[in-house]
């Protein structure tokens, strides 16, 4: 389990508890699992991030990291290696693979190596800054490093029972909680969120409640102008308000996500519902006013940032993949916490758009930033700018990619003895305390979900909930042969005595929308946009016939989209043709498959032809 | 005269040979001369620029200036001393002022004191990287600071032939091309281009073909790769591509901008028309698909840099105060080698919008960047970002502003023995050696603009030419007492010998125009904009009745907006009722007048609330 609070509403499974076998979904974490974390491996080794921890070791090499502007050498590369650490814990823990375990191998005895007598480990503060440590916790990123460390180890602990990372983890904290927790006189935040919820969760793991008083103790502490205004202002590394009382995200939207993440966890296990509720606030006022509809968030480029509300460009989108990533991440905690069906819906619009445009198809190509809108014709654009990227000078983005994908089976579905709760849909087996089915679907392409009973626990009842996304107006519900009944968006709860070979078919009806903007978000005026399931399209010049230019198109008002198959971008894919004013039609694909034919020009939102204002508001 | 081209269509005139007497640049330039270049030298003593430079030459003291994120200290903060420097010069040529004078002769003593035996003076350089040269090009500004001295140097000998910077900014020049000139056999430029044009001028000055050859050798190495790709690529220290062959404007717009200012001067000078024509197909370009209404220019913050065709955000604008001037000193350049109205319009849109809008009516703070919009709600800002500042750490654009103002006279005439060309509208004398006249108008607020001539330098026919706008649909012309006759946009040229006394009376239609966006520009679709002779129009929250929120305006399509008398935005302002609907009318005021009284929200373009999607397409 990604996370495993003390108490919560829902329960989560484990990575053995769910079975991804077919669909969308099973080819991405089959792509992930024999190319993507291989390809991070050789990557962590050409670009030096894991000869950085062998200098910190003792070996003679030269520190590679790359330059910020001004020559100052990127402090936070580490944690691109204990991400994939974490990964590969989660991969093994499906099932053997003795190339990736040799790798993790080798990988953790570095760390091990790399770690000082004291517990402290961070190779560019022990190999560039004279081991000094927590020196600058601004913009240094140590406790941002321990976190996911931690994160690694607790994967490594819960998916194999192995505690070699666990150790080595738990000695980190140790150094960083002598330094800077209550008994050490010295109050001290890092200015990227990460370790409050890895504390969290070390806390659940260990059951030190020392663990748990320092993620809450870090918590506290924001807000308060420790780290100062730096370049970007407080808001940046979430400094500008205490967690409790500011109402709205700001700054750099990573590190708000994961602080936000942290605050779950706390609130959780300490039963503090003020603070849960602060961050519930914060978080439907970001989903109401500050996302796009890919789930992508954060459109400013220079800081990172949030804008502000309703400040959603789609051409200058920030929309860093690792904001997705870190939406799911608190999304999840939300819904563990509360058991509202909302929080699945946003874990699903933005794993399939937002999270899943950062990789190529060929799961070796990675976006940091993904746009909604790129033009055809650009002026001279740096390497990485138009097209996914093998990997970046800043590797955030790649395994935190790869630590989701190994872990999304576990975002499925939650259970325990009185039920079990299906929140995604794919062909799967899944199994709880309370019994076990099989889910068949050609979703999201196809609307019908057919859940089979396996096994029952006991004789008594138990209740299957089937997630009804809030985008479908039209769903029904058949149990064991019955005459299929509508249902309404939000969970289905089925409580009986359930047979094994009993089925239950959840029709959802897949409807091209036809989706106008919130007329606040200004970028967008005079344009729609097009979904169908939980994908967004949109239409990219690879598909246009020569001489059309996709800004010269106009969206009909009066015509509506229909679907194509698109077997050339995947088994299954469904695409659109949309219909354009005066005349004529234009292919649409699911957003998330764009930049995979090159790197022209793409657009989710298309002007109108004709007086198209109207239609419900959901932020652009 | 900022610029004195060796041979060029049209001859500019001296500091002294324009004089504005009355009217809004009359304010304007008072206010810089008695506030804002007193609080320049205030704030450049307060922050440490001038002890910076001390040092440099032996002073203890602590470096001050302000660090970029990862701690890089900026390299540039001496070339704050010339640009003010070069705008006291252009002062005190006019008129003089003991205050001034012995605050310059105090900063030219330090800048004297700084500059080494060898001839180079750079107090980052001196003081923080013991003192070698030229090691970090890319993002180093040494030779952007030279550029900045000889400019100082050249105001102070034009103006007051006062040749002590001039010493000094020969010395340091001859450094550099030691270092980096074609017998050095060193190929370098600087990141930040600025110096080109400054040797231009300076050979101008000094007669010497080398100060020139540095200059076109400086031009001719850029678009080869010499300074790597940086954070940003090579378009951000204009590296990309060769100045012959470059297109399009990219990157860094003020470095483009300054780059192509050289690239002008280089090719008047030696009658490269190759080279001119290629400034002049990127400055095309820029204009149809780069700019904002306001002639602001750049339209992204991460790096400042243009953006894409139509990529124009008005939220989001970068839209440096530097740019703008940037684009003046360029159209100007332009201007005199071509003779055509269009950069002087350009001229009169940037200083009326885009330019002044960077300085408050106090004359002390300033507007880094110059947004078109800004939301009522929005989230934490850090200082700076939400009102105009009394400095910036970054300072760039606040002396930059006084040096332009200081010279701005020199913009509104051109002229030598066979004419006068009157460009710019204001209350004023202008003396050129064809004749002497008067100009009086309430321009920009009325159209009627009076010129009488005061001298003719013999009997003979000289020509009188007067800019008619390109905004302008309806202008007539009455010479000595003729009856009005329409007249065309462009030059409308006065021909005949010309007797003291003898009026030309010039009206400008000035109705309100509704500009619809070109509809390329996605971030403006569907919303309009209103502008009166050479002003931009907004409307700003300060203006609204309590309760009535800025975002929920929609502009009618069917009624016109009139002028109102706005005496508290300063004498003679007039400003807009635009009509709203359903109903109702709002206040709209000048651009450059906005972020007086308050941080609230404003907005140029407005979404329309019909079907409004006519009209003629400029640039957004």
């Amino acid at each position: 389990m990604t996370v495993l609070p003390t108490a919560s509403r829902l329960r989560p499974l484990g990575g053995v508890d769910v079975t991804i076998h077919d669909g969308l979904w099973a080819e991405r974490l089959r792509t992930n699992r024999e190319r993507t974390i291989p390809h991070g491996y050789a990557q962590l080794r050409k670009v030096g991030t894991l000869d950085n921890l062998r200098m910190a070791a003792g070996a003679a090499a030269e520190y590679r990291a790359s330059a910020d502007s001004g020559g100052a050498v990127l402090p936070f590369l580490d944690s691109d290696v204990y991400k994939w650490l974490e990964a590969v814990g989660w991969e093994l823990g499906t099932a053997p693979d003795p190339e990736l375990a040799a790798a993790a191998d080798e990988a953790i005895g570095v760390v091990a190596a790399a770690q000082r007598p004291d517990g402290y480990v961070n190779s560019f503060v022990q190999v560039l800054r004279d081991g000094q440590p927590y020196r600058d916790l601004a913009w240094g990123h140590e406790l941002y490093c321990v976190g996911h460390l931690v994160q690694a180890a607790i994967a490594w602990h819960r998916a194999l029972g192995d505690d070699r990372l666990l150790r080595i983890a738990t000695r980190a904290v140790d150094h960083a909680d002598a330094a800077l927790g209550e008994q050490s006189g010295r109050d001290g935040i890092d200015g990227h969120p990460e370790i409050e919820m890895a504390l969290v969760e070390l806390a659940r793991v260990t059951g030190e409640g020392r663990h748990l008083a320092l993620a809450a103790r870090m918590l506290d502490l924001r807000g308060h102008g420790l780290l100062g205004d730096g370049r970007f202002g407080p808001a940046y590394w979430q400094d500008h308000a205490p967690v409790r009382t500011a109402t709205e995200v700001a700054g750099h939207a990573v590190r708000q996500l994961y602080l936000d993440c942290g605050a779950v966890d706390v609130a959780v296990e300490r039963g503090d519902d003020a603070l849960l509720a602060a961050v519930r606030r914060r978080y439907d006022d970001m989903v109401r006013t500050r996302r796009y509809l890919t789930g992508a968030l954060g459109s400013r480029h220079r800081d990172e940032a949030f804008g502000d509300p309703y400040e959603l460009p789609p051409d200058r989108a920030y929309a860093e993949t690792c904001a997705a990533i870190a939406s799911v991440l608190l999304a999840w905690r939300l819904l563990l916490a509360t058991g509202e069906p909302g929080y699945a819906d946003d874990i699903e619009r933005a794993m399939h758009n937002g999270v899943l445009s950062g990789l190529s198809r060929s799961g070796t190509e990675f976006f940091y930033v993904n746009p909604l809108q790129r033009r055809t014709h650009r002026t001279f654009e740096p390497a990485g700018h138009n097209q996914r990227m093998p990997w970046q000078a800043c590797a955030c983005c790649p395994p935190n990619l790869m630590r989701l994908l190994s872990s999304w089976p576990q975002y499925l579905a939650t259970g325990d003895d009185s039920g079990l709760q299906i929140h995604q849909y794919a062909t799967a087996e899944v199994r709880s305390p309370a019994g076990a089915v099989t889910v068949h679907t050609g979703y999201p392409w196809e609307g019908r979900v057919v859940v089979e009973v396996v096994r029952s626990s006991s004789a008594g009842p138990w209740t299957l909930s089937l997630r009804v996304p809030g985008w479908c107006a039209g769903a029904t519900l058949s149990v064991a042969g019955s005459e299929p009944a509508p249902v309404a968006a939000g969970y289905a709860h089925l409580t009986r005595g359930w047979q094994p070979g009993e089925r239950v078919t959840l029709d959802l009806a897949l409807p091209v929308r036809r989706t106008a903007p919130d007329p606040r978000v200004d970028a967008v005026r005079g344009c729609v946009a097009f979904e169908r399931g939980p994908i967004v399209y949109c239409v990219e010049s690879a598909d246009l016939p020569a001489g059309v230019v996709l800004e010269d198109l106009r969206c009909a008002p009066d015509r509506e989209a229909v679907t194509v198959p698109r077997p050339d971008l995947g088994a299954g894919v469904v695409g659109l043709d949309v219909p354009l004013a005066p005349t004529g039609t234009v292919p649409a694909i699911p957003y998330f498959a764009w930049a995979n034919r090159g790197a022209g020009g793409m657009r989710v939102w298309l002007p109108t032809g004709g007086d198209d204002t109207g239609g419900p508001p959901p932020a652009g």
